[in-house]
């Protein structure tokens, strides 16, 4: 396909512009695909708010934006599974496929991985991208695009599910209730866990848990969230804690909460990242620390999930943006931190 | 069998005696067993010089001492597989076989263990002890009963093994060459893994960590304890590392040596146990955090490898005082921690 | 509680009879429990109809059932969890908890369990029974005593579905959809597994799976069942197979039907159970075989997922009959298994 | 480099022949790799003889051999990590990296594998050979190219041992005393399980294992297999079983030695794959079949274990032939199964 397509681009720290460039050409193995929805992700607004994630540092003009879904436009000679006009969910990192860690079946540590939006490779904010093919996944009728984008937070929540091996029986508490936090507590009752409580300090994200399926909530600034959980486990403490707020103190009730043996399953931390956690109380419980970065091998599976109706992820979307305002979109979302679970631009429709 | 036995007492903290007390029956399902060595362990000193370990506060009078090794020589009606004169070590915690963490086979955990030397529960600094018979383990004629009585902190060496899952292929490196510490990089080795780095402060003991086997050591006051390390894995940084020093220096160097996806084991925080750690970088690098609660499962494999020559378990004993000696053996083991690996009461010969 | 009660025995091959018996005293560890319900296991009819099972031979008179369900009327002095009026499903198997099985968490393979209706060891097909207290698990308001009879099939098929690792994501086939086929079916969905398809030769009972919650059914009389799973999975084949049909053809087409790096939990053989596999495709396919002993730690989960609605757990018993009728129950279960997915004696209501 | 080089090539049925080849350009991710020695494999052998191996049919001209040590003399453009003169062991399959089995790492499944010696894919019975640098494995200075040859069988019998969990503290059987069954054997010990035995049915292959390690033998001719298990198990039975034999009677052996719970390697069926298996006693004993399809992620560590002196490699050689001399090699070792360990053929010195 010939033409120019439109691209939001950042100029600078907490400034966005648009240009227009050209519409890019798949290889062979590659599909193009016409963008319809971008998820605005919480490491988007980091860059957006100050330039860098630790060493990632953004170089302008730089494209913002990895969670992708749309509609294939046209096909690479070699692409054998995808056809102009399927409706695709984009997993944003191409792996090397050869080094020890693609190797193993843990591709997202592959050290020479491209990742849209992570500098400096740039991310989708724009009408279409040209993408590998293997990393397009093709949707259910009963699967928007919409959802598409959505699936790449969601294969966050997954990561984490699987990483603390979530299963039937369990009770589980996830620490936050922003976006991750709710796709995690998703995660988790779909994989089979009956009791899954949230804690945040904002009733209105408590409110939300609530309604995408929830237990039960906690705010952490109005009750002691170790003594609810005791009490809402029978005094057992948890089986498994999803920590997605990223704070010490959070983590910390964590460590306290879990009952022995148990695993904790650590997903995120914006800031310097430096925690101080009573590490014997952890040794004499004899728990399990398991981390997240990114994800594998979710992405078929979470799409079915999706379409079978045990994700309600339209749900988590609280702010829709054209591309044509995706500077608005920025600054509102920057701006509203703490109001927004999920904020999407809207590309085509 | 009637009569007294001598048994070393702790009266007040850093204050030592001697009392006669009967020498017990063992009971239907118990042997009674002659003690002939029983291993001084950092927590005995730890109750000694400060009275408590945690939430568990010494009432004296009070007996210390839970690594014994001994003969049987009484033995209950219903126990079937010990006879007088079997050579035995002991491992020191009944279980109640019933509650979840016991029916789990996490025994270790169970909330109800009657374990040697941990308030209220006196220990066996004394002649004799009767003991659950399934807890004794017979020694074969190779390996002594002073070996025996060390097989207590071999198992958590094996156990912090066994935890992060070590194996042929891996370099892994061992964060301290304490007791705790040596044991833990034999029991590396007897599992198959080819290098085994051992970090201290100390040349002596890093001394000791080479005679016993050890690939290489790092002395964490001269070198840059990461950089050493990433240069012996040839860039690639651990696959698993086992913190034995109980310290935040080096837990924090653990994170920074540890290649991605690779596991860390915590056995032990002696102190406050509160740490500053670097997560976010955990998480980047998507590590695994593994923890140590004494052990489980591991007698009769633990005496099998010292039988079989794969762990030089005399080797750690650095220094040896008779029962009679115990106040003497207490007060120069709490000035000399530095100096000793192991020090052991030799009770009977 | 003094008095006689009313048992149903076994005493001859294809003979029963009823007597009175002393209601049991229960011991300090024990409750009394009054029965409501006693599911026929197809165990206690192959006891019925051929007087043993292998090594397991009844000398009558013998006691069968081995799946009850009831109120607790009495309670030992050392029991705490319990009291007067709980409603409770009994676990049928003591273990010793100090085998190296018991101890490794594998209680089920215990050598020296007792096990209801498992020769010498009578079962309960009587009024009340004295059972350790930490093998009768509460019911909650919304569990009856019905379903609690039923928890212990439905164990069995929750152990299959963990043995093969069920989970979110899978395609999975049962074969058999006799009681055990239904029950593993439903442990399968209730554990997140997407499309779970059964397979058996008898319309009636496909239509109960279908009912039960079934993706879908295939009659192996009618369709090839290998090409029909191929189709139904993209060519894929499928992530997981539960055997529980016990027959040759059944287990051949399940490593037919398995894609590569699979596996297949095989549930039972009530025959001679030797059966011809074609090994040699299993291990070009590097499938791995699970097997199921009974179960293990699945009551507490097994009742949640009941009383959560995960589980349709009175919809598989299609005949009741009352104690008095035990005679009946038997000859006609024998004679009709072909109908009956499930009957249940009704002890008391 | 340019020139011609001389290739054994399979003409028909039982037939070799000899012809010159050009030798082969490397791409840019290829190194060109003069050999030293290949290993003659049972496959080559079954190739020879019946022109097929299943559904994979010899199309002569063909080239055997997929067992290759030798050394670097040229390297592709995009190589970094070889230089010409090192000496390297190569693993013999190409995958696609993008498969599904790929992406989970479990490459050995990859169906597009291109593998050397795998109709119609050629062998490596030629000097010289280019191969992708990445599964060209650098050997270090105290492993001869020979071993590096004996690295592909012996990765099989570590992928054996790890599908078995093989570790200290276990007491295994190997079933078969051919190469893969010697590999296995001292893969185990490797990995550090104490006692390992190996069971076949000539007293000369027995000595071998004896020479090469094992912890005893069993003549299968001259005792009862499984009542010698028992004795030597202490009647526990095995904790591992490895079957390398292929044979029903040792299938059937391997299940009833295994103690309750314990698991099964199955490595190799040569003919038609058909067994009949005692499957209700496996049930009884919720048995584990683990099955072994070629290997993957080993050579690294093979490798290194080689250099440390824990796998005798050059042992299992018992007959070597020149390139020269190829086709006499595959007659004399087709005519000489039973007395052959492993033959090689030495291309370079």
């Amino acid at each position: 396909m010939e033409g120019m397509m439109k691209v939001a681009i950042m100029t600078d720290i907490q400034k966005m512009d648009f240009e227009e460039r050209p519409i890019p050409q798949p290889k062979d193995d590659e599909v193009l695909v016409k963008l319809d929805y971008v998820g605005i992700c919480g490491s988007d607004l980091h860059y957006y708010e100050t330039g860098a994630i630790g060493d990632y540092v953004v170089k302008p003009p730089f494209v913002l934006g990895h969670e992708p879904g749309g509609v294939v436009v046209e096909v690479g000679r070699e692409v054998k599974h995808l056809q102009v006009g399927d409706r695709v969910a984009l997993e944003p990192g191409k792996t090397c496929g050869q080094c020890e860690f693609c190797k193993e079946g843990k591709y997202n540590l592959c050290p020479d991985v491209v990742f849209f939006a992570t500098p400096p490779v740039d991310g989708v904010f724009q009408e279409y991208v040209a993408h590998e093919a293997n990393l397009c996944f093709k949707l259910p009728d009963n699967v928007s695009t919409l959802e598409g984008a959505l699936i790449e937070p969601l294969a966050v929540g997954f990561h984490a599910a699987i990483q603390g091996d979530a299963h039937l029986g369990q009770k589980a508490v996830v620490m936050g209730a922003g976006c991750i936090g709710l796709v995690s507590m998703m995660a988790l009752k779909a994989r089979g866990v009956s009791e899954v409580y949230v804690v945040d300090v904002m009733d209105k994200r408590l409110e939300k848990a609530m309604e995408l399926g929830a237990t039960g909530v906690i705010n952490g600034m109005k009750e002691d969230v170790v003594e609810r959980v005791k009490e809402l486990t029978g005094g057992r403490g948890t089986d498994l804690v999803i920590e997605t707020a990223g704070a010490e103190v959070t983590s910390r009730q964590a460590i306290l909460m879990a009952r022995k043996g148990s695993t904790i399953v650590f997903v995120g931390y914006s800031k310097t990242g430096e925690v101080t956690l009573p590490m014997s109380i952890a040794l004499d419980k004899e728990l399990t620390f398991k981390t997240v970065f990114r994800y594998r091998h979710i992405y078929p599976m979470a799409i079915q999930a999706v379409a079978d109706g045990k994700i309600d992820l339209k749900g988590i979307v609280t702010d829709e943006f054209p591309l044509t305002e995706a500077d608005k979109a920025m600054e509102f979302s920057m701006k509203n931190k703490a109001d927004i679970v999920k904020a999407v631009i809207k590309i085509h429709e």
